[in-house]
């Protein structure tokens, strides 16, 4: 940690500061400019809060050194973490990309449901969505079909094969979600609510956590960490995008270099939504292999029997055929970043 | 709803259109142009759901016309909601503005917390604020002292008589906390959580909603939307900041432009949370008058009895003495705007 | 156009919005709802200003229906617009994606310059890259070696026969720079230096026009429109990311979704920089793939003899042995985009 | 100077990084932590391009201690900068408050200009603005009178003896610009065209420098550091707000904390648009009272004799008894301000 004072900060100021991180164990290194003194402390950054440092009489600024997050960062852990999804499926590290599909919102029409599952399975996906609890940004749009949803989508594995993924938005849905879900979804509104978080940390199945819309790559790896350090280490990061100035064209900015950065910094599995981070159907496809070029573990698509007609997001579902075309360029692609670029 | 076709979209993709909206009951008027067709369609939006039209073949794009929020917005209550908060302190309309104090967090010293009160109250506040539950970043941060500082909260209210506003992060907590507090508080980061809100539209008591990161504001009338529509008419709004591309020297950008807006278009009652949105002590005093003369019903700001010494947020916090000096300003303030804005 | 009216504007503030539009020659038609009215204005945009009608007594706000860009929209010309860059390649459309290489600056050592030029022609570039006047954001930084430089990059084609991109700062230096140049650079800082567009409108040589740091799309169409109006219709845009609220980990976020939005509104070739964009040498690799995935018609890439000795952006450019590894990558990318996606 | 160096760093990249940093005249401090060393260089920044050492093998990054700023900062100058604008009007420090008012566009109808500027003068405005060059984002918006809209400027001035503030987009203009007005001003979109800075810093006039839609706070003060250096220190800056997320309900975010801030990094002047910050005419008066209150040297204001038929931004604009409304509203607040709060 780095602690710089202010130009007109005082001796007196500084011995504080100085005494202050000493009595936390940290060793101290003072660098004394022309024009301010700059503290280094060397030392286990947990014992302190930055913004308590920050607050003490004289101090500029307090720059971390060390990354916060300790139980998803490559610094703690070098090797990429594999997680087994069930039915042989592997996501993460050299493992092929994994791509999940299915509709936004589990609707009141199986036959619909099972088309897409049936499809998505023959085409290459391994994980069907969709949503039984969704959250909306009005009250008055349609607010999931709860329970029946799950026992669907559950109906829909039976018959295909393929896992399940889909959203917990509240604690005292866990158990009842995990008890139909593979894999369980903590959307984006949600990344930073810490009580899910720690309450997933309890479940023994994998979660996806997506990128709040205006979280930082640090905030979203602290998010991961909640969950990892409550005990559940089967966390896969999830971009959707984030908000940006222009929202004319796209609904947001996908920030596909942030699968590379993750994959610097943490050796959690990454996949990509490019159904939420655009709302625009004619984007899924480029969108789709961008995120694969840049290295992602997978995909999360929206696929929808009849999208002019879906409860939710019809506007950025692929339809039963425009999907299964896109998977052929999707294998196509991926056979070739596994051969050529073995580095990433 | 203004339905906006391409260019290339033929006379059959309209007619279809056309059709879905007419048997949904609006009234179209078909407004061709040389280059596009744009339909207008007149009727009750929340009857279709604009994302599964936008998916239709050939069209472009949908416009809304009315604003989505109706028992938040002035469309539906002209004249401004004055709340009670309790013992003869109202917020709202014109009403003097409400001063909120307190620390960020309740910590494990009360004769501190009862110091920081007591001059809230000697100064002209009328609410202690206080974090029993408290929402961070990081895993390892101070997660706050849950029930004891609840009760902590009601001794002070004992003694000074100040109003309790505080936190509820999870709906399991809801009746804990209500039993405690005057006022409930949604945090930032839980703006979007719907089963939250939801569930505090049960509650009688006076809601603060704080503003999301990087939600709009269409986004958080959306989210005090849940609320009234689940039955609590009582919500307060509180700007803290949003996300900016410049946290160098601010936290957030704190969007005083919002309180003007949202007074034209929602009939709410709208404070500031000056410590949060910047993140730096000297910057309270400046958006605490600048909040005040845009014209906020009230300000929610940090004080601490020993701010290098707190637990979370001491960088923001004013001392007990820069608090009283900071509500002598705001007094002469609010007494000149009292008097010569009345429109204000 | 769409006008909406305020629900409180009155029977005459409406007639008077519609007298103004009927004189200029717009068709109106009205769309009276229960809560507000809603005016469509059917005729050239370009006879009125939005913002003046906005301004009128009891309107709400006024929604363009058409993109406000001509000349360079899909509109006015729906086939893709191929550029001839000189020595017979080829820009935009089908043609094989464009690689320009080079330093960012053009510095005080010929040979150096020399070695990436060759490196960048061996490996399939085709175009060399360097400023002489350079923007710079202190102006304490290195500011370009000016007619010296261009010298350089003029020598360093002769022989390579490579060809040369530079930056052009201001109109009065236009004439000097296009002595030399075969491509002239507008930069992101410059994007609405509307002066110097139109000057480039006079010139016959391409332009390429980067994307301001916080240009919509929409704003940076309009900014190639100036250049086009001028007379000059060899406009290629270039994304080089935007400005997000996490400067962190890069830099700024690369808009790859803007390609394919691009591509569909506008006929102009895009090209991506992953260098400026991300800030970040690690980065540039999967950023160039992204980019080439997602269907960008080039790729400008910094590429120094020895970055850690390089007067400007060392820190995100590839090393000479770097460069080619990556050219070997994406030439193979290229040519299975090439063959198996023929409609992106 | 802080370098952190990659955990995985080799003993022959921290030498390596020391050894240039001395070669440089750098003092070296290490600090050898337990998963990574850290590097504290103490010595003149200037010396050293900090993304060269970033460039070097091992580094993960380079912090700065020190503002990048030195001219503008307050460690060079302490006490605040006050400009004498002429007719003894003063500008920063504790002066009172300046208000430039008039019409965002010079237009064929000199009586509607010398009515404003009348209106201006009598309320208390003691500057008046307009543009004969103007930065308009469509090339077929209107773009100025030119030449003949500074003679109509310079002829309001003789008529009512306020100082003329107008823009400058070019530097082949400054001669002619600066041959009529008293204060040149340098638009938002050109806040980085270094050129026009440089050549600025030849004149001997004020000059307003408008903060550029997305510059940090940080690149604003550079950007008048370009001015100052090339000898001209009369730099008035001008919050007029920033790129956001949500644009529905206001141009951009009016970025009030900037001014507070500004006032602690930097001894210039600082003054607020809220004209072009919110596009809203209702938003002007909170907004300016807000500034006000925030601590702003000065405000600048868009006045229009007929909004309506306005040639640019007639939204946004007061109509002439609006404006002399909001000054009886903020002389009484800037007396207030300039009793109460003497530290402000």
């Amino acid at each position: 940690m780095i602690i710089v004072m202010e130009p007109t900060a005082s001796e007196d100021q500084i011995q504080k500061v100085a005494k202050k991180l000493e009595s936390l164990d940290f060793k101290i290194v003072f660098n004394r400019g022309e024009v301010m003194t700059v503290l280094a402390a060397i030392g286990d950054k947990r014992l302190v809060d930055p913004a308590s440092l920050a607050s003490m009489e004289g101090v500029r600024e307090v720059k971390l050194i060390q990354e916060p997050f300790k139980l998803s960062g490559r610094e703690s852990k070098a090797e990429d973490t594999v997680i087994d999804l069930g039915n042989g499926t592997k996501i993460g590290g050299k493992e092929p990309s994994v791509v999940i599909a299915g509709p936004c919102s589990v609707e009141r029409n199986f036959e619909g449901l099972l088309k897409v599952a049936q499809a998505a399975k023959e085409a290459g996906a391994k994980v069907l969505r969709g949503g039984a609890f969704k959250p909306r940004t009005s009250p008055y749009d349609f607010q999931g079909m709860e329970e029946e949803g799950l026992k669907y989508l559950a109906k829909a594995r039976q018959k295909t094969g393929l896992l399940i993924a889909t959203e917990v938005m509240d604690t005292p849905e866990i158990e009842l979600v995990a008890g139909y879900a593979d894999i369980l979804q903590v959307g984006a509104r949600n990344m930073q609510n810490y009580k899910l978080l720690k309450a997933l940390g309890k479940v023994k199945k994998p979660v996806i956590l997506k990128r709040g819309p205006s979280a930082s790559i640090r905030e979203f790896l602290l998010a991961s960490e909640y969950i990892i350090y409550a005990g559940n280490p089967n966390v896969i990061l999830c971009e959707r995008g984030v908000k940006g100035f222009d929202s004319h064209y796209t609904r947001n900015i996908l920030d596909i270099a942030s699968i590379a950065v993750i994959k610097k910094y943490s050796h959690l599995p990454v996949i990509v939504d490019p159904s939420h981070a655009t709302g625009r159907r004619y984007l899924i496809e480029p969108m789709s292999k961008a995120s694969m070029a840049a290295g992602a573990h997978g995909l999360m698509i929206e696929v929808h029997h009849d999208p002019e007609n879906a409860s939710s997001d019809g506007a950025q579902s692929l339809t039963v055929d425009q999907f299964k075309e896109l998977m052929i360029d999707l294998n196509r692609l991926s056979k070739l970043l596994g051969e050529g670029s073995r580095k990433n």
